[in-house]
């Protein structure tokens, strides 16, 4: 089933480290399947170059802020830890705004309980992008209709 | 001059690296020359374990939002990316609360430009602990009627 209409922010470690910017950007093709992404940008450091060179921090903010208030899910890739990433689902869970985090397992990561123990956090663990492919599917699908 | 009603809420990276622990165990005292801090055991590894091996993520994510709406300030070293921390600053800007983030430089990391373009957030770059803390001294004084 596909969801045209839904607004979908994404973000995964900038400045933090961008070790993980290739899976950033199959997870944004697989939220393309099922909306409009409107962090597109944030798979590929050209471009992440291209849009945020001419801004300062605070625009950078204002803007990513915005998208997040437009947007009808936060889906956050949450296993580099990044300062921009925890901002970011602080705000959005208090603006009221559906999280999705995704943490892959076995990267010799730890996640936050901050991130883990959030009420208004949705986490899936997921082992490779084929498996969270269907993951992320399913939990559109079955939540499509509250979103 | 010693504000000791006031209470700090000290936040720093725990799963996300503890390379500055030693720094974090500094600035809780410095805070503690103007204040309460609520997250005392935040510099010292053995008292997180002590403190937190009995809860789940949900219990220590929950202590902790309490503490931040407790608090009169929320301080957060911002130099080693965490998720927890950028969570924290997050949720305490959408509750009104004053953060003072302080950002060590040169220690070879970047600061996201949520933090950096937060207009919630005051920030404090510094050099060394010792310009540090009179940097924290001279912020509590002069905001010390507002806080």
């Amino acid at each position: 089933m596909v969801h045209k209409g839904k607004k979908f922010y994404f973000c995964g470690s900038i400045r933090g480290g961008r070790q993980l910017a290739s899976d950033y950007q199959r997870i944004i093709k697989m939220l393309k399947l099922h909306g409009q992404v409107l962090t597109e940008h944030l798979g590929d450091d050209q471009e992440i170059e291209t849009k945020d060179r001419m801004l300062t921090d605070v625009q950078i903010h204002d803007r990513d802020m915005d998208w997040i208030r437009e947007s009808d899910l936060v889906v956050a890739e949450v296993t580099i830890p990044s300062l921009g990433v925890g901002y970011e689902i602080g705000r959005a869970i208090e603006l009221g705004k559906p999280v999705l985090s995704l943490f892959r397992t076995g990267a010799g990561y730890t996640l936050s309980a901050m991130i883990s123990g959030s009420e208004g956090v949705t986490l899936l663990a997921y082992n490779n992008l084929e498996e969270l492919s269907v993951q992320i599917g399913d939990f559109i699908t079955v939540r499509s209709t509250s979103l």
